[in-house]
């Protein structure tokens, strides 16, 4: 037998906590949101378990970095648009115009949602089941640990490995509203000559695109 | 008959994983981190379920904020300290020297790394009797959503609800070497004279510290 949404294994008995986790706040009070924090945490503990089992050598850093990739916001709404969220979601108005449903935020939120209402409905081995029937492939495929380091973490370790002084990030500019901000960053090191400049719409973005760019041209100069 | 840690109410079947739990990254390979990664998630879950229960009416916002205050360090360790955790834990010299089994960090890690054990060696219903019988209490004296709200948050909302501007934080000056910075950050409201200025050792510190000290200023104004 199916339930409404053909791409879920596990069928609701209370078929109310289904109609929940489809209805996003802009429909009003009855919306997704409680559910929303409850599944976020039952999709932490089952990914992490998995990955604790799967990988008895990984260090605590790198379990940390393959869970974050697996719960990520465009994870999940690849993951819920795999299984045809998107066509169940109860949106208001202004967001079914606005392409509401196909937004990476809404069809994330609503699949961890939709987990919270598993959880209720049927228990954490029930939750276990239908994530992992999903995850698990994308637990396969998962890139490198040192692929899943960010930019501002591998100019670090490549600097340490070589006993050299860690990065200096200099914030020098700050531009436009607040809404609308542009952060400026010049990232150095302080035994040699190379300093890069970068921006971002956030301090750590800015940071991370100015290590990426910074490792890089060291890579180049350390083979050339 | 009664487990190792006499506060804890689990009885162990693998006295391995308990050992495991209390052992300390300072004392090499085999230590607690990695069952800390996994206990952290058990303990988020069994939190956020309770707290979902509990509260039926709260908001996303505020259940978020409610867990945030039962899961920081600082509570941890005041749980591991009442199960008297401590004198159990195994620490590296150094790490004994300097006291370290009464560290909060160290407390807390090993508490989440002790709950990490029980879910391999119980389940999760064990775990979710071990925290319940320690976080109930604290569940029932948790403070007033709003005193939960962190100090920006509290300004943000006071001006909104009388239809004013929203704050603009300047971060105009960052001193020190990188270890041992300190931010200075400016907060003014544009409809008005009022701005102060205040100083953390991270730029979010700053701007809590700014933004108390406003609130406490234009509350005062208000009722003057």
């Amino acid at each position: 037998m199916k339930d409404s949404v053909s791409g879920i294994n596990y069928r609701f008995t209370d078929q109310q906590l289904l109609q929940e986790a489809l209805t996003h706040r802009s429909l009003g009070a009855n919306n997704n949101e409680r559910l929303e924090f409850l599944g976020d945490s039952v999709l932490n503990l089952v990914i992490s378990s998995r990955l604790y089992d799967v990988y008895p050598d990984a260090q605590e850093g790198d379990l940390s970095r393959m869970r974050a990739r697996l719960v990520r916001g465009v994870s999940l709404s690849d993951v819920a648009s795999s299984i045809g969220l998107g066509q169940h979601l109860k949106l208001g108005e202004g967001e079914m115009k606005t392409g509401g449903f196909r937004r990476t935020s809404i069809l994330a939120d609503a699949y961890e949602a939709l987990i919270g209402a598993i959880f209720l409905d049927g228990g954490y081995a029930s939750c276990q089941t239908e994530i992992l029937r999903l995850f698990d492939p994308l637990i396969e495929n998962l890139p490198d640990v040192e692929e899943l380091k960010d930019a501002k973490t591998r100019l670090q370790e490549w600097l340490q490995a070589r006993g050299r002084p860690l990065p200096v990030y200099d914030h020098f500019r700050e531009e436009g509203a607040d809404h609308a901000k542009k952060f400026y960053v010049q990232c150095k090191i302080t035994d040699g000559p190379i300093s890069v400049e970068a921006a971002g719409d956030s301090r750590r973005k800015a940071e991370q695109a100015a290590a990426k760019d910074m490792l890089g041209k060291l890579q180049a100069n350390d083979t050339a």
